[in-house]
This record gives structure tokens, sequence and C-alpha cells, in this order.
């Protein structure tokens, strides 16, 4: 079983769909990208706070470093921007830091109400499914966006995610059913044993007949144990 | 949020994770096709039952007709096969009919702990999205292949399913990866406008090195408002 929740930007978030989740976090450009990068360049600990002055009181009582961005640019008086380059291991290696930046903290923010938080870029994907497939959580995926509007960036890499989330069986139908969606009848003759016992027995026009997409607008429901048409 | 549990064949149901959902019944060729042709025509019932003995017994006590197969063979002394070119409607309006086959009754019956328990095909396959779409249980999907061996063309009719059931929300945020998975960089540099805004800020490099996908086994996680390297 799973269940998957996406919100394109942090403001689409709903808590009540979060809540007891599995949260990843997206802001590809750039506050998730840095913060991997900075974990994987050894900071122990990024502290994310909204403003810089929090960002600043972080510091002077644990001597962090000051990581952040407004309008894009490094803040004045900070050690770092939010470029994820300049977060390299002999800048930073050892060395908590608190980071403030324009969407990405507000999206880590909206996901309070998760069980769980991760926080995903292009950069580190295939490690963040690897968590997720193994977890028994659902599953939430919060895109910071950019100004309150989606960011296409953010969207691809949920995209990348909601994919790498369909179990093996689920990805084989939907790409059998693309493979085959164009000519239903000839897969059903041709690639499916069961098809072609069909042939074989005289059944071809059955099969013609099966491979005919919404001819009818009947749904069959099992009621009492006897199988009757829905009534909507 | 949704959740969606997809099982190949009878066998392979498990039935606490049927439990309580909306299950989809899947038997293209052919009893599902036969069922939803038959309550198309004019069938106001249809009674499945696993042998042909009960369904003689179910037919002496309410006037059905018989219908079903083995072997892909119309059974002795009954009025139908599972063709489901036989039943029409100036053969079957009106009847119930007590019904049997190989492999979709077994489907049926293996569906016993879902709270609704809906028959699908490629004939009904928009009908039966419409409605899971606007349910609230959890939806399972259970094909019933052919003599516990997964079916293909079950399989094609579960993948179409499927797709179907993503949000269109989901299934934009697929198509884009899909669209832009071979060129993140140039996705950032050009299609996004965040990344536009970067560019002009004189940010490529960033881009470029946000889009180097699974560099770094790194997960985040946020533990007492702080992020920290996932312990694995």
């Amino acid at each position: 079983m799973r269940r998957i929740e996406l919100a394109l930007t942090a403001d689409a978030v709903n808590p009540r769909l979060v809540y007891g989740t599995a949260c990843v976090v997206i802001d590809v450009l750039r506050a998730s990208t840095t913060i991997v990068t900075a974990l994987a360049n050894g900071c122990p600990e990024i502290i994310p706070v909204e403003t810089p002055e929090e960002a600043r009181t972080a510091a002077r009582a644990r001597n962090c470093l000051l990581g952040g961005e407004r309008g894009g640019r490094r803040i004045e008086g900070f050690d770092l921007g939010n470029s994820p380059l300049e977060y390299r291991q002999e800048r930073i290696e050892g060395r908590p830091i608190a980071f403030t930046t324009t969407n990405g903290t507000r999206a880590i923010r909206a996901c309070a109400s998760a069980d769980m938080v991760l926080i995903a870029s292009f950069l580190n994907a295939g490690s963040i499914l690897q968590v997720l497939r193994v977890q028994d959580h659902d599953t939430s995926i919060v895109c910071a966006g950019t100004r309150g509007k989606p960011s296409l960036e953010d969207t691809v890499c949920a995209g990348m995610l909601l994919e790498g989330l369909n179990t093996r069986l689920e990805a084989e139908a939907v790409s059998l059913w693309r493979q085959h969606s164009k000519n239903l009848a000839q897969m059903m003759k041709h690639a499916s044993a069961h098809g072609r016992d069909l042939m074989s027995l005289g059944f071809e026009k059955d099969i013609d007949f099966a491979a005919r997409a919404d001819i009818y607008d009947i749904v069959p429901i099992l009621e009492n144990e006897s199988i009757v048409r829905k009534q909507s």
C-alpha cells in the first residue's frame, strides 16, 4: 500500500494531509541542493531559521556559520550565501550553519505535522527514494516553489520521485499499458497466452469485442453476493 | 491522498491489504467483459458461483439463466457460455444469470474483505475510473489471471487504471519529469522562471551543479529543529 500527497508550493500544503507522513521537501534552486552539499562536505548540522536576525542569534549561542540569501544574494554580514558551490569542505567542515532562505525555510516549516522531514534535490534523489521505499509511513512531497508559485525544477524533481515510488509491479503494469494501448486486440491475439488459447478455440470475435475501450458506461458492483449495475 | 494495492492473480491477493478498499476485479478475457456486456444488455443481476452445480441450484430457486465456461467452452446444459457476444439483449433482458467461470469467480471471492467490489474491463474502464476518483476508499486492483498466472491483458487493463488514478497534479509532475529528465540543466536555465532569475544574477554554475543527479548519497533529515545526515 502507498499513499502519496503532493503540494507544488509551501502555501498549498494541507497540514492534515501531511500529518504523520514521511515528508520530502524540495527546493532545487537552491536551498535543498545547498543543504545536501553542506552535509556531504562535512557540516554536522544545519539550523533552518526564518529571519537573518534569528540566524545571528543562533550563531552567537552556538558558534555557527551564517548562511542564506535574500533576493538570491548573500545576506550582509553572513559567511555564506545560498550557492552550493560556496559550501566547500575547507570552509564548513565541523561547523553548524544557521541557514535562512526565502522559500526553502518556509517549506520546511509547512511540514511541521509530518513524522519525518527529508530534504531532496536532484543531487540525492536516488538515496531519498531508497529511504521512502523501505519506510512504513505514507509519503508527502512538498515543493518550495518561488514566491508562492510552483517552480518547474521543483515539480520536475517531484515527478522523478513520484515515478520512482511506483512499485515494480505497478510500474510494469503502467508500462505494458503504454506499450499496448494503441492496439489492444493485437496484444490479446498475439502477445497474451490466454488470448492465443481463445483464438485456437475459435473466439477471435470475443477478443475484438473485449478490446473496445469505453463502449459502456456500466459499473458492475457486487451487492449481497450478486453483481448489479451501480446506481450513480 | 490515495492508496493503491495491485494483485496480478487471485492467489496473490492479500486479504489484509484488500480489507476496507474499493476493489476492482479484472478478467478481460472474458468474465468481466461478459459481465459488463450482460448488464449493459438488460440483465438485472448476475450471481457469481463457484461450480456448475451451484449454478443449477441457483437457477432452480430463482428462474435464472445459466452462464459460464470450463476450458473456455459452454458448460453442458447451460444456456450461455462465457462469450460476451452471446449475451444479447433478446436472450437475456430481464433474466438473472447464475454465472461460473474458471478464473473470474475465484478473483471475486478473493476480494471478500473489500468494502466495495467493482468489475472492470476495457469496455467500461472510463466509468470505473470516474467512480474510483470520487470515492473515499483506498483502492485495490485484483487481476484474475489465468490458472494462477498473470494474464497480459488483465495487467494492461490494471496499468490503464493505475495511470488514470494519478491526480492531474501528479500526472503533470511525472510528465514534466519525463520531458526534461535528459537535460535538467537546460530545463532550469531556459524553461524555469526562477532559473532565469538566477542566471541573470550570475549563478549559472549553481544551476549546472544542481542538475547533477545522484552525486551524493546524503539523506538530510530534520531532527530537533536541525537538519542532519540521516543515519542508515
